[in-house]
């Protein structure tokens, strides 16, 4: 069986190439996670996923533990076999979208209680269920249960909430059921704090989790702010760990933040824009919708290989939309979720040849010349 | 350049085994022709649509016509380029989908005037103007322009609208433009009257067509009503062509019709039901949302070679449904789509070997059979 660890094969600046080796296959890091919130990457085959280049994706613990339920996720072979995804799978811990139900949760020292979006039926979700959910779905990454501190935060509030995901932290630790192959990892909290920051790394390190993740940003403190406290806090997390930026983000914000040394990424952009006309391309965003679309031959991004780029004319897709047909968000899905894997693929390879600040200055330049002009 | 003709290769009873040379491809018959109402065969993309064995496939005239418009398709290289489908496309003549705007069209000796049941913007369609359409789309089989004689129709009516029905194949006949492998087909009406259904034919095999269409059933008569009007009208049909019936149908009705000399068919059953959780299996319908299926781990049909049911067990797909995820349309579409390219597939096997009859006997013994027993 092959062991969890991790590798850095090269550097950047601070940026990473690295080989995250798991049960279930090898990760190349910088690595894109498409979002499979309930046992499927929305719209899209497993197999599909795998061809824009996917080599691990993301699980809900929240979505999946109300319906299907993990017990019958288990009862059914786990979620590998369950989705038909046999790569690595990392699990969020719930932790996240309780939080958000507002009106919904309590929250104690012991962990949350809240009610079902789908039905109202009152569940508890604590560090333990967390993490034996986690195990139960056969998470190839099991997340510590936290709170996402909420931004903005007090320093008093940030604190009192960091220390509480500690103790959860340490809990969630305990909890975790160890195999071979398979990790978990603890989440840096703090919110933009650098002194609760170093103190949660200080805790998490303490516990020697296989990775460390950033949470408590993407919350809607903007990139400036985002990348602010990316720079302190990454030279002060374990280097020999993958590190995991959670929820984000847009092509930018990878960019900026694999500059600043992290690994991972998960995000439901590239999944929830295909489903509402919008590409990700090398020249920015474009809706598919726009009237501009309607009779041109082109594809969505010339330098795309996509089988959405290399098969199929932007007036196409522009019909697709026009009339609901599903295929629309099935290509649009598909390409977005290429381009987010060429786009860490290229930065892999540019860090690889000790240039990522000038891809980084490239991409800029060729996002912000927008799209092709109309034929 | 490829002919348009057809062969009989075999015979068993009155089905035929045969064969369709055309522009794009040949097609082998009996067929079912997925039907691709708005240039997409819902919820697939092209390439599966193709791996369920389907070799030809129908757009729908009324729907491409009003979006993205004929004009629009011819614009962007064709349907075949426009989809993505390089093999033959039958399109319908918009006759039936208009006939049945009722409160939204008026009828003439010219044509038909109606609203758009998308933005109310009045349209006209003709048999010269439908026919143009179907050659700006660049269909492989034009279908001539009639009208659907509704059921129940005294013998009276009937007879106007089948005579409206050939004055208006003539004029379809006129206005189509012959292209090699391209091929148009006239539309049998007549309603259950034997002595219409003859003076159709006759009127029809005049203009000489390269197919003939049986039309005006599957609109309410009753499967034993339609197996009656095939039992009269297919023994007057030109034998050395091929013979298409339109909109049928459920598995039963598909076997009954070429154990009568079908060669073609076309229905929205398959790809409908895919999105409602409906399966079709050699032991009958199966409703995937029922509660019955959450936690079985064996597939749709353990007879089906699709990718549905040699990778995903009941229990995901009851699971997707409920989730309301898009996979769940998508997994459950191809497994119907291949279900019926099986049937046939069977059904040719079995006029090939002469043994129609003895495969209609078990097919019929397993349908009633019903589904496995629960776990
Ligand atoms: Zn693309
Ligand atoms: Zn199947």
């Amino acid at each position: 069986m092959t062991e969890f660890r991790y590798e850095v094969l090269a550097k950047s600046g601070n940026g990473r190439r690295g080989r995250l080796h798991t049960a279930h296959g090898v990760v190349e890091t910088p690595v894109f996670m498409p979002v499979g919130t309930a046992g499927t990457v929305k719209g899209m085959l497993p197999e599909s996923v795998k061809a824009t280049g996917a080599s691990i994706i993301l699980g809900n613990t929240y979505h999946l533990m109300l319906r299907p339920g993990a017990e019958r996720v288990a009862a059914l072979g786990g979620l590998h076999k369950f989705m038909n995804w046999s790569g690595p799978i990392l699990t969020d811990s719930g932790g996240y979208q309780v939080m958000s139900l507002t009106d919904l949760r309590k929250m104690s020292e012991e962990g949350v209680t809240f009610r079902s979006h789908i039905d109202g039926k009152q569940w508890k979700l604590t560090p333990e269920r967390s993490t034996e959910i986690q195990h139960l779905l056969d998470a190839t990454i099991t997340m510590a249960f936290d709170e996402c501190t909420p931004y903005p935060a007090t320093e008093e509030l940030a604190k009192t909430s960091m220390e509480l995901s500690m103790r959860w932290a340490k809990r969630s630790r305990d909890a975790f059921q160890a195999r071979t192959g398979y990790g978990q990892f603890g989440i840096v909290q703090g919110s933009v704090y650098p002194d609760l920051r170093y103190r949660s790394i200080d805790a998490l390190t303490e516990l020697d989790f296989e990775g460390y993740a950033v949470g408590g940003l993407a919350v809607g403190e903007g990139q400036e702010m985002m990348f602010k406290v990316l720079d302190f806090t990454m030279p002060r997390m374990p280097q020999e760990k993958p590190r995991y930026l959670m929820g984000v983000g847009k092509p930018s914000d990878i960019v900026g933040a694999v500059q600043r040394g992290i690994d991972m990424f998960d995000c439901v952009l590239p999944t929830r824009s295909g489903r509402t006309a919008q590409a990700f391309t090398r020249r920015g965003t474009i809706n598919v919708r726009n009237a501009r679309h309607a009779e041109d031959t082109r594809p969505l991004d010339v330098d795309c290989a996509c089988p959405t780029c290399t098969q199929y004319q932007r007036g196409y897709l522009h019909h697709l939309f026009k009339a609901e047909e599903m295929l629309g968000a099935i290509l649009l899905t598909w390409h977005n979720i290429h381009y987010y894997q060429e786009l860490t693929a290229d930065l892999r390879r540019a860090i690889e040849e000790d240039r990522l600040d000038a891809f980084a200055a490239d991409f800029h330049r060729q996002q912000a010349e927008g799209d092709i002009p109309p034929l």
